[in-house]
C-alpha cells in the first residue's frame, strides 16, 4: 500500500506521469527580460484585450491553457481535471479562466507555490489512476497583485530594497498518464515554515526558510545528492532569499552550486528595476513552462528539482502583526524513467 | 489504468477510505440552533480566546483537527497530508490553523464547496496509495465573512430576503486508508457552471444550477438512482437555492424527497432571523462532522451523497459587472462497501 512513500514528506510515483505539454503566456516586462525568447505569447500592454487587470489576468490563464493543450496535441475537452490557482482575493483569476472551460475543477490556494502545488496533485492524481490526462495552470498579474496587496498603481508608492516585482504572467502544464516526458517521479509536500519575519515588503526571507526544509527533506526522503539534480529550482526567492538558502546548506556543509531562483532568472536584475527579482504564482510557472522544460527537451538537463515558494500570509494578517507562514513544495522532473 | 472512471467525472475508489474521526467546533448562534446537540464544541462568545475574528477562525480549525484527531485515536505527526481551506482573502484562517501543526499541506480554494474538494482529495491521496492517514479541515466565521466581503459588522447593514447567514464554525475529518467506516466510496468532481446570476446577496440561485449539473452527472456516471441514498445533501444553498434544484429535478420528470440542505438544516429559518439559512465553508463541513456522520454511525442513513457548493466570486468580481461562478463537488459516503 504505502510503496509510494519516501520518508515523511515525499512519494515516488510508480508510474511517472509525463509532460506532454506546456505554454507560458507573459507580459510586456517579462518580454524584454533576459527569457524572453522562451516565451510562447508575450502581451503588448499586459491587458490581454481585457477592461481590468482581474480579467487580463483570466485572460492569460486561458491563453496559457489552451496553447498547452495545443502543444500536447489534446483537446479541452479530454481534460479529467484542471489543478488552479492564482494570487487574488478568493482566486478570481482562475475562477473566471476555469469558467469557459467543461473540465472537473480543483480550485488551489498555495500563493507563489501554485504551480508545484497544481502540479504536484495534477501528477497524483495520474498516479492514482484517476484519470489520463489534467492540467496544472498558475498565473499572477503586477498590476491586481499591487492594488491588491500594496498600493494602487496610480499612488507611485515607493519600493524597499528587498522588495520583490509579482510577475505578469501564466503558465500552463499539460499532464498525460503515459508519454514520453519530461517526467514527474517525486513530489515532496511541504510543511508550513514560519521564522517570524513579518515584513511583507521582505518575503524572500521568508520563504527562504521552507525552500530549504523541503529541498533538505527532498534529499533525505530519496537518498539523492545534490548533484543528483542538474537544476534545484527554487521558486520566487529573489536575490536575497536566494543567499539565504545558499547560506543554510553551507552552515551544513553542503555547496548547493547547482542553485537557481526562478524569481532570479526571469528579469535583468540591475537593467530592470525590479529590485530583489521576480515573485507571484506565475513566475515560477512561466520559467517552468518555458525556460526549464524547453532546456529538459533540448537535451541541456537531465533532472531537476522544481521547488515552488509560497507566502501564505495577507495584508490583514500583516495588519493584525502576524508573521509570514511560508512554504515550499518540490516536485523531482527528469527526461527518462 | 482507468477502471475507477466513471462517466466523465466521476472515479469510483477501489480501496474506500474510512472516516476514522470527525469534529465540529462552532459559534453561539449555531449553538442555539436546531443541530446544538450534534457539535463537539460551542464557543461562548464566537472569539474563542482570540484578539481578532480571523485569528478566531484559525483557533476553531485548531480545535476542529485536533478533537477529530483524538476521536480517531491518532496523532497529529501520523497524518500524511493536511487538505484545507476556508473563505478568507489569500485562506487564512487556513494557513495560520495549519503553522502550528508538522504537516504535509495542500491549500485548497473551492469556496463554500471546500469541504467537499478536501474530503474528494483526502479520499483520492488515500486511494492512491500516497499515505494512510489524511485530514480535511475547513471553517467560516461569520464576523470575518461580514467584514471581508459585506460590510463592517458596526454598519449594520440591511439583509435583503435573499441572503444568507455566514456559519461561524469548522468542521474537520480525519480519513484513514482501512478501517471500519463510514466510506467515501466515490467523488464527482464539479464543473464551473455560472447561469448569469449577478447578484452577490442570492447566492443560493447562482450555486443551484451547479448543483444540479453534478447531482445529475454523478447519478448518470454511476448509475445510480436517487433513491439509492437515503440523503442527498447539498452544501449551502440555503432555502431558495433548495428550491431551485429540487423545481430542476421536477422538470426532469424527477420528484429528490431525500434532497435536504445543510444551509436549511443548521438555523431555525423562522426563529433565529437567517433569511435563507445558512452558508460559508463551516456551514456544510459542520452539518457533515456532525449530525450527518453521527447519524451514518447510529444507523439512521447508509448511503449519503454530500453535494459542498461553492460561489467563486469576489467583492471585486461583482464590482467590476460580473457573474457568479459556481461549483458542486460530490462525495458518496456509504457505512459499508
Amino acid at each position: 500500500m504505502n510503496s509510494k512513500r519516501r520518508g515523511k514528506q515525499t512519494v515516488a510515483l510508480t508510474r511517472p506521469p509525463s509532460i506532454a505539454g506546456f505554454a507560458s503566456v507573459v507580459g510586456k516586462k517579462e518580454g524584454e527580460g533576459p527569457l524572453a525568447a522562451t516565451f510562447d505569447q508575450i502581451g503588448a500592454d499586459d491587458t490581454f484585450g481585457e477592461t481590468s487587470w482581474e480579467k487580463a489576468e483570466s485572460a492569460m490563464q486561458r491563453l496559457a491553457l489552451s496553447a498547452a493543450l495545443e502543444k500536447a496535441g489534446k483537446a479541452a475537452s479530454c481534460l479529467d481535471y484542471i489543478l488552479a490557482g492564482d494570487l487574488l482575493n478568493q482566486c478570481i483569476g482562475t475562477g473566471f479562466a476555469v469558467r469557459g472551460t467543461d473540465v472537473p475543477f480543483f480550485g488551489l490556494y498555495g500563493a507563489c507555490s501554485t504551480m508545484s502545488e497544481s502540479l504536484s496533485l495534477a501528477a497524483m492524481l495520474l498516479d492514482g489512476g484517476f484519470g489520463t490526462l489534467t492540467a496544472a495552470v498558475t498565473s499572477s498579474h503586477f498590476c491586481s497583485a499591487e492594488r491588491q496587496y500594496r498600493t494602487p498603481l496610480e499612488y507611485g508608492g515607493q519600493r524597499t530594497p528587498t522588495a520583490q516585482w509579482t510577475v505578469t504572467g501564466s503558465g500552463a502544464l499539460i499532464l498525460t498518464a503515459e508519454g514520453s516526458g519530461p517526467y514527474v517521479t517525486h513530489v515532496t509536500t511541504g510543511k508550513i515554515v514560519d521564522k517570524g519575519i513579518q515584513d511583507p515588503a521582505n518575503m524572500g526571507a521568508a520563504m527562504a526558510p521552507a525552500a530549504y526544509d523541503t529541498i533538505r527533506t527532498h534529499l533525505s526522503d530519496t537518498g539523492r545528492k545534490p548533484s543528483f539534480y542538474d537544476l534545484i529550482v527554487t521558486g520566487d526567492l529573489g536575490k536575497l532569499g536566494h543567499e539565504i538558502v545558499l547560506d543554510f546548506f553551507h552552515r551544513d556543509g553542503v555547496d548547493l552550486k547547482n542553485l537557481v531562483d526562478c524569481g532570479v532568472l526571469i528579469y535583468d536584475l540591475e537593467g530592470q528595476d525590479v529590485h530583489c527579482g521576480g515573485s507571484g504564482c506565475g513566475c515560477s510557472a512561466v520559467v517552468l513552462a518555458g525556460h526549464l522544460l524547453q532546456g529538459m527537451l533540448q537535451g541541456r538537463w537531465k533532472h531537476i528539482l522544481f521547488c515552488g515558494t509560497g507566502a501564505l500570509l495577507s495584508p490583514t494578517s500583516t495588519m493584525q502583526g502576524e508573521s509570514i507562514p511560508a512554504i515550499c513544495h518540490a516536485v523531482a522532473i527528469s527526461t527518462q524513467v
